[in-house]
């Protein structure tokens, strides 16, 4: 008999199609084709002879216990080197307010999992990580954005579109540093006004954090984490992922927040994927303890400085002022936005962007609802200089031709 | 602010506690415990300098490419090698009716979130696979379970329960060869009786396969998979880990369906983790293709096979007819089931048994509605053949003086 599968769906999985990013990489395939897509951190900046030598003596002296069951929330010794790293940022927390996770994904929906029955509301900045909205997607909350501001989340466009809900939010969702897709980093004045309204409104806040020691220029801002710390509150939840820092493909992540919380995450973490693999976590701890860790952060905001640098650089001489297109200027992490005039939609021109060898992110998966169509994500941090500058190029003529054929 | 956060949960999440087998290895601290309770493999059947030699192999060739982002629904080459890998079982697949997941429990839950909205009903074995129940739990279903038979999954009271129902349930879930807990093989005829169910009554069946190559004695069964691509049918969705035969640790395993699921539940996997991470499938690539699969499943069959008749007569001594207590005789897998007289819960028993230096799991955890109280998960693979003697000694002991005391 052949099943009719689709008619047994979940209806809230019924409509739901996945990571829209992923779907454009198919387009990639032609080398040729200089990409400013994805999310890649370089491999230049990958410790090779360090993941090497400590790959090596993890299978040399703890084989047995690598390649065996290890515990749920995650490996004793890994969550202490986390404790000691989140110190360091002003953060002060006990073991039990840790769950590792398999990545910033997996932070993300196990946050969706926990709070968000279908129709719940939550808030998040218009743009934000696409990543959020298709893990908060599978829980088919009604979700409600707020533009960002050139300083960070709009927490007045916050307040102005609560008191038009009909029930509060389960919580609001930001990526304080260096945002993805904008670059954007939010104030402190602002992150301080985010927390007032959390606190007035009972609102928690989740926090997402995976470029946030990648600053290149620019004083740090302490986390919304830490600030709620300071004022004794327990509204935050902290999400991290190593992928930006050590390796995406090593899929190690951790959660912070109060212990019931990452408890309960921790129930559902049993529920979808046990534990995550100790190969993975003991790498990512000894990435944290033993790879002289500030001085390759330090050799990484130099490499990506120069390449965020080249690209601004770049965009100044081939997209001069009367072409109506602006950019932002990020303070570090790994991407820009850039705006277009209003008549360009995006996802038309990356088609034609295909065509020239260049490719970006349509910005329009970055709208959790009502997308805006004129702009488009710029990853500066994979492909080398010289290939910005060309990507750039391409790009540029591209848009020209856009807007002559219009 | 002090943020009360569980009155912020989802009401589908607000009572989930997570798996419960969990909780009891907090008890498991002391090494004077002989531990029967877990679900583990012997890491003496680790193909340790093989996978040393694999591992290394990987980091000096494809360091960039392991540890960057990889393809969500997996490694191309892994799955050729999977596509051969089931054809020796009489599956003939495609690479699209193939999705690589994080273990058999990530794609127990990806089964339950694509299928199961709150209150549809499924149906399952009693008792059965405790992580399954826990992975569906996630989503509120109506779980209805059917007495198991000697001879594997009552097909004559899944129909009476059937007719009894509301509504369809969106899937039965098996484990036909040696089933955790119980150790029982489905027969082929009831295979047969199940799939013509499954027809008959337009309802998918999905088919957990975790220990399917660890068969000690007597002949395979063809699996429900290969019996409906026989019959022409796309009625069955296949679970797989490699947990059982290569590595828990790796957190690797796989689904297989119509296309139409595996692309559903690649998009699901995508908003829950990503990418596998590809050092771990890699692995699992190369134990399929370059670690002599057959030799080393031999050996596996003979190491465990004799563990269990070493478990099997220890029982027979221990534990004779009048005692009141039977037990499965698996012809493979790693589990069997002990029934004891029906006055004795194995909860409060395992507490006495901890105290004699012995552990199982109690059989409850194994039903998803009205527990029986009196039986106990027993696994023979992991503890040496003189502790599998003593366990059972013990056992014997702390049964008897719960029996004189009651």
């Amino acid at each position: 008999m052949i099943q009719n599968w689709k008619e047994k769906y979940a209806k809230i999985m019924k409509d739901f199609e996945g990571y829209s990013i992923g779907k454009i990489f198919k387009y990639l395939g032609n080398p040729e084709i200089i990409s400013l897509a994805g999310g890649l951190p370089s491999p230049d900046m990958f410790l090779k002879s360090e993941m090497r030598k400590a790959s090596h003596k993890l299978l040399e002296n703890d084989l047995e216990n690598i390649f065996q069951y290890s515990p749920v929330p995650g490996e004793d010794d890994f969550i202490a080197a986390i404790l000691k790293f989140l110190q360091r940022d002003g953060i002060k927390l006990e073991p039990e307010n840790i769950l590792i996770t398999s990545s910033g994904q997996h932070g993300l929906d196990l946050t969706g999992r926990l709070f968000l029955d279908p129709e719940d509301y939550i808030m998040i900045d218009r743009p934000t990580f696409a990543g959020a909205i298709v893990a908060f997607q599978m829980q088919h909350p009604q979700i409600i954005g707020v533009d960002m501001e050139a300083d960070g989340s709009n927490v007045d466009g916050y307040r102005a579109k609560l008191a038009k809900l009909p029930v509060k939010p389960k919580f609001i969702y930001v990526v304080p540093d260096f945002q993805n897709p904008s670059g954007i980093t939010t104030s402190l004045e602002k992150r301080e006004a985010l927390l007032d309204l959390s606190y007035e409104m009972d609102i928690p806040l989740v926090e997402d954090s995976p470029y946030r020691d990648l600053r290149y220029r620019g004083e740090a801002i302490p986390s919304l984490f830490s600030l709620d710390q300071q004022r004794e509150g327990t509204n935050v939840i902290g999400l991290y992922t190593f992928s930006k820092i050590f390796s995406p493909g090593i899929r190690v992540g951790f959660n912070i927040g109060p212990p019931d919380v990452i408890t309960k995450m921790g129930n559902i973490k049993g529920g979808n994927t046990l534990n995550t693999p100790k190969y993975n976590q003991d790498m990512c701890r000894i990435f944290l303890t033993e790879m002289n860790y500030d001085s390759h952060m330090e050799k990484c905001r130099k490499y990506y400085s120069k390449k965020l640098d080249t690209f601004l650089e770049a965009m100044s001489e081939y997209f001069p002022p009367e072409t109506g297109v602006s950019w932002t200027k990020p303070e570090g992490g790994l991407f820009l936005w850039v705006s277009l005039p209003k008549k360009i939609d995006t996802l038309k021109l990356f088609q034609k962007a295909i065509e020239y060898k260049v490719a970006f992110v349509p910005g329009e998966v970055f709208y959790g609802e009502n997308p805006e169509n004129n702009h488009l994500r710029i990853n500066f941090s994979y492909v080398s200089a010289e290939q910005l500058v060309e990507a750039v190029k391409r790009l540029s003529k591209c848009v020209k031709e856009d807007l002559r054929e219009q």
